[in-house]
């Protein structure tokens, strides 16, 4: 018997580039308890303090761990799923060789571990925000640093046979655009992300570039009205990406630029139709309809990251 | 016992715009016998004709219908698979109204029918192409009148929420290209399709518009190295989204495009592996290495529609 009765739950975390979130979750992925703490610097010191984090979220709990569910965690860089292994999580100071960060907190924490990288942790994490008949098929759009996707396909995690899959926003669509850092030229990247937004309109705004230029936008400034329309025009035609390929049911908007709130997808919608007008066919998939936002405040990549263990995945 | 031993066997027909093939399979997916007839204008022609095809392809190979396996016919159009029925299949002469084909071609049969979009049916059809390492994971992309994809993921027929995976086609890439039969302005079907290439280079060429446009560009045509390198391009386009989006293992190309045969191959491979230039990520993902085509004469509708009644499907 425990705090929560005998709910099952789990418990995942979310290693950010500057803090990490915690979480319990029910057999429902919804939120007992949660935690945020600076993310410290350098692999060791990511493995002690994932480790104290989850020691504190059962104490702060009254749980102990379930045995078949191990603790997930969601980090970005290149993961390694099968071996547990992390790289160029640069952020945190993880390059050069691979991390076995599962190897090294199951070993604290006398418990099997889980990781992936935390844009698919944040799509499993939003199929709780769903309706259930909605919850089985998304694409979460993250849109941060960068613009990626995960995708959830009938239920399951979709990685991608060399991981690779929700890549979009390194789709070259403009040849001359600016250079990605990924090497290509005018990557949707480039255009509808965070950094996107940093460098096409710097502010000192205490609530971040994104938010002060869609205020400037909606107060008529025309250069941010213009530096919107081209962002959203790119974020819309990800979305219509994801929808032609996979024709997901959902496309779950998440990231730092969500902070937005409604304008965002109010732009986003307007695109949407706007790239629709005059084609029935693409009228008719109702693509405006399908877009949501994650609530500000929602820690979907942990969530997700301690529903990861039962989770069904595919390549 | 049947002329092809106690082996599973099914019939599937593959109802095209000018002719009809059927075949019958083992459990493999392995073509046992064939059958090619012109297919007839007007519905309940279509319907008289695919009842005695497969009547004709039982009676070819001394066997009968197998309970569990449903004949499977995969038609052009717009499919709604639960109802069996079709509608928008213009040159069939079959529009205006749904046509219950499953129904009244199972009435004829005495025996169920199912019925799927005749792109989604190749994607089931290239299954037996591959190594079984494979198999479970592809892209079939048909170059044909028009450009579309279908999905096999993790061994399940992905159709999509609205039916609408894979239409990749559709993605308006150019706002000055030419208008697009779906209304939008250049869609990659608008450059990277059997009729672009049929519109860019009109030709009596008995072997077709595509097989004489790559004979003079590899002759040094200047105009129709252009109008390959545009084709390619568009092409190669529509892999860069299915391999971002999903990354499958292979990309298999199909539809009447593939004559060309080897040309086409080489000129795909050069696209991605100039696209890829420069860029470490791109060129990691080996999408080259990922193109097949699908050999000249293999009935792949036919035999994804035979191997219809016992594949998984996801929404």
């Amino acid at each position: 018997m425990t705090a929560f009765g005998d709910l099952e739950y789990a418990v995942g975390l979310d290693v950010g580039g500057t803090k990490t979130e915690g979480v319990v979750v029910d057999g429902e992925g919804t939120v007992l308890a949660s935690l945020v703490r600076a993310t410290p610097y350098g692999a060791s010191a990511v493995v002690e303090a994932s480790s104290a984090m989850v020691t504190e979220l059962l104490a702060d709990s009254g749980v102990g761990l379930v045995p078949n569910r191990p603790v997930g965690v969601g980090i970005p860089g290149l993961v390694d799923v099968r071996s547990g292994t992390v790289k160029h999580a640069v952020n945190l100071g993880i390059d050069g060789e691979w991390l076995a960060l599962a190897e090294q907190l199951s070993a604290r924490l006398d418990h099997p571990v889980v990781i992936e990288n935390d844009v698919n942790v944040a799509a499993l994490g939003t199929t709780p925000l769903l309706p259930s008949g909605r919850a089985r098929d998304l694409a979460y759009l993250s849109i941060g640093t960068g613009l990626a996707a995960g995708l959830v396909l009938d239920g399951r995690l979709r990685r991608g046979v060399h991981g690779a899959a929700g890549e979009v926003g390194h789709l070259a669509v403009d040849p001359t655009g600016v250079r990605c850092s990924c090497g290509q030229r005018g990557c949707l990247e480039t255009v509808g992300s965070g950094s996107a937004i940093e460098a096409a309109w710097p502010s000192t705004d205490e609530a971040g570039p994104a938010v002060s230029l869609f205020r400037a936008a909606d107060a008529g400034d025309p250069q941010a009205v213009e530096i919107v329309r081209r962002f959203a025009g790119a974020v819309a035609t990800t979305i219509r990406v994801l929808c032609l390929t996979v024709d997901v049911e959902s496309v779950v908007v998440g990231g730092g630029v969500t902070q937005v709130g409604d304008p965002l997808l109010r732009a986003l919608r307007a695109e949407l139709e706007a790239q629709a007008e005059g084609s029935a066919f693409l009228s008719s998939l109702d693509l405006g309809e399908r877009v949501l936002l994650v609530p500000v405040g929602y820690p979907a990549a942990a969530v997700g990251a301690a529903l990861l263990g039962r989770a069904e995945v595919t390549p």
